[in-house]
């Protein structure tokens, strides 16, 4: 059975994982242990735990339990002290209490949804995402970094605080790999900080797999504005060198218009510039349902279709 | 095989639950919704939940899962906002919101948990229990009543607000048991609830079943104080009637003069006073570990041994 490891973090995720479950493959997700918002935040702050909230929806992605389930790991609290809290990251920092390791609770997790696959932080130390802007500006915390919108300005430095070691698991995926997908995912946010974990760099251009990008379907407005494909490549350059992808997949499917404009005041489409023959191009937008604009967040209304985004890693995959 | 059914809540139940739960019998234990204190109390006002405190505990004791999942469900939040919180009971009542029905997030529950038997709330309406005492003074709520010391003065009603119909599955259980056990557990905030509710205690009236009461092991001051075993049985009395039970279980097992010491703030041990053939007397204390007189609250340093207890219930149930 073919090894595919993803590495990234954040709703982007999701749907790569939730596509990938349905096929004859061994999945890890690898991620990022950056995130400090929300309930995750919250819990980060007020007991001491590792992020749950990135982790908790891997898990829910590669799940095979009921719906109601998943539900229940999604659901958020919405009134009282306990507002806001996702009751999934509630069960994840529990067990980390009561087992005493972080890596232990997502396991356990795992093993209630009857996950396929493993779901692997990338560090089991605590840390912070830092950035330093141009006008010298400090960004502390991934919170801080993910709202920004000066950061299309010019950034000095991105850095995990403290340094922090890998988690040797994350290592040996990466190392056994016959597929790495990197994204989709919030640049600064959900994908780079999982490089700036130590020896993770290293062991990616180290390992013999064949390396996979997904193009976002979006920029985001002060952090990627008017990027190309390109220019992710280039910026995930900086930590993993240049050339780091064999394939890059690219959505080649226009959203409709009424949908552009609705995301206008949170970025703009991602337009491929690469002509070369990594890339593959494919329509893999997710439909939007009658009804769900109103509901949805702007974000989430242009959105990969797992089904399409999993056939078309598939056909890397079965083709090694 | 043998029906039994419990009727409680509160900590009481636990050990009578735990202790049947190692035998062949089908177990249902009926449970009091009259909770309001502590994270139940927090949860109900906040959310609107039904109180999952007592349910917690009856799931968890009839669990046949891993230590570490009954762990989990007993765990506390130490800090912050959910200071206090017991984690099981933050499942119940997210899968309360989830599902839209307590019965169906108790069921759930019961599944993760693999328990043995059924947990079966008394009433599924939201109810707040309600005490006038003799003064003309009104407790209000559970853990009002919980915390006097003047009951032991007299009252004059205690009553649920508003007057709440019973869950139908409680009194088909009344009514297809083969034994009814009531107690141990707090007499005015665990056990008569759950006769205050319409129609349950005319259904435990009603019942074949044989009854067995399990007394208390200490009166509680203020409240039960000096009680003997005889009135136990008569405030019981007052909603079910005279010479209600078949069988009264209690100890003859003296604690160490040590413990009694200790617990002296709390209440007395209660003595029996009933010659007549109904009593079943027996040693049934649990041990006290080395050590943990420091880490228990006093009134769990006097407690039932769950082996002894369910060993003397087995005997009634098998000489039916």
């Amino acid at each position: 059975m073919k090894k595919v490891v993803t590495i990234g973090g954040g709703t982007g995720n999701f749907a790569v994982l939730k596509g990938l479950r349905q096929y004859d493959v061994d999945i890890s997700a690898i991620v990022s242990m950056a995130d400090d918002g929300g309930s995750t935040g919250i819990l980060r702050d007020e007991l001491g735990v590792l992020p749950p909230g990135d982790v908790r929806q891997c898990l829910v992605a590669l799940s095979d339990s009921s719906r109601l389930m998943r539900s229940l790991m999604n659901y958020r609290f919405e009134q009282g002290g306990l507002l806001g809290h996702s009751f999934g990251n509630l069960l994840l920092s529990a067990l980390e209490k009561v087992t005493g390791s972080f890596e232990r609770a997502v396991e356990e997790v795992g093993k209630i949804l009857y996950i396929k696959g493993k779901v692997i932080p990338v560090t089991t130390h605590q840390v912070r995402l830092r950035m330093i802007l141009k006008n010298c500006q400090v960004l502390e915390g991934e919170r801080e970094v993910y709202l920004s919108q000066e950061i299309e300005n010019g950034y000095s430095s991105i850095y995990l605080e403290p340094y922090p070691k890998a988690n040797p698991q994350a290592i040996d995926e990466i190392l056994n790999a016959d597929v790495i997908v990197v994204g989709p995912g919030g640049l600064y946010t959900s994908l780079i900080p999982n490089f700036l974990v130590e020896g993770v760099a290293d062991a990616f251009v180290k390992s013999d797999a064949k390396k996979v990008f997904v193009t976002n379907l979006m920029n985001r407005k002060g952090q990627t504005s008017n990027f190309r494909v390109s220019d992710y490549l280039k910026e995930l350059g900086r930590f993993i060198g240049e050339d780091a992808f064999d394939y890059v997949l690219v959505n080649n499917q226009n959203p409709p218009n009424e949908l552009i404009t609705l995301y206008a005041e949170e970025g703009d489409l991602v337009k491929n510039d690469l002509p070369d023959d990594r890339v593959r191009a494919a329509p893999l937008l997710g439909e939007v349902k009658q009804g769900a604009k109103k509901d949805l967040m702007r974000r989430n209304l242009i959105r990969h279709n797992c089904k399409k985004l999993a056939h078309e890693l598939m056909q890397i995959v079965n083709h090694l």
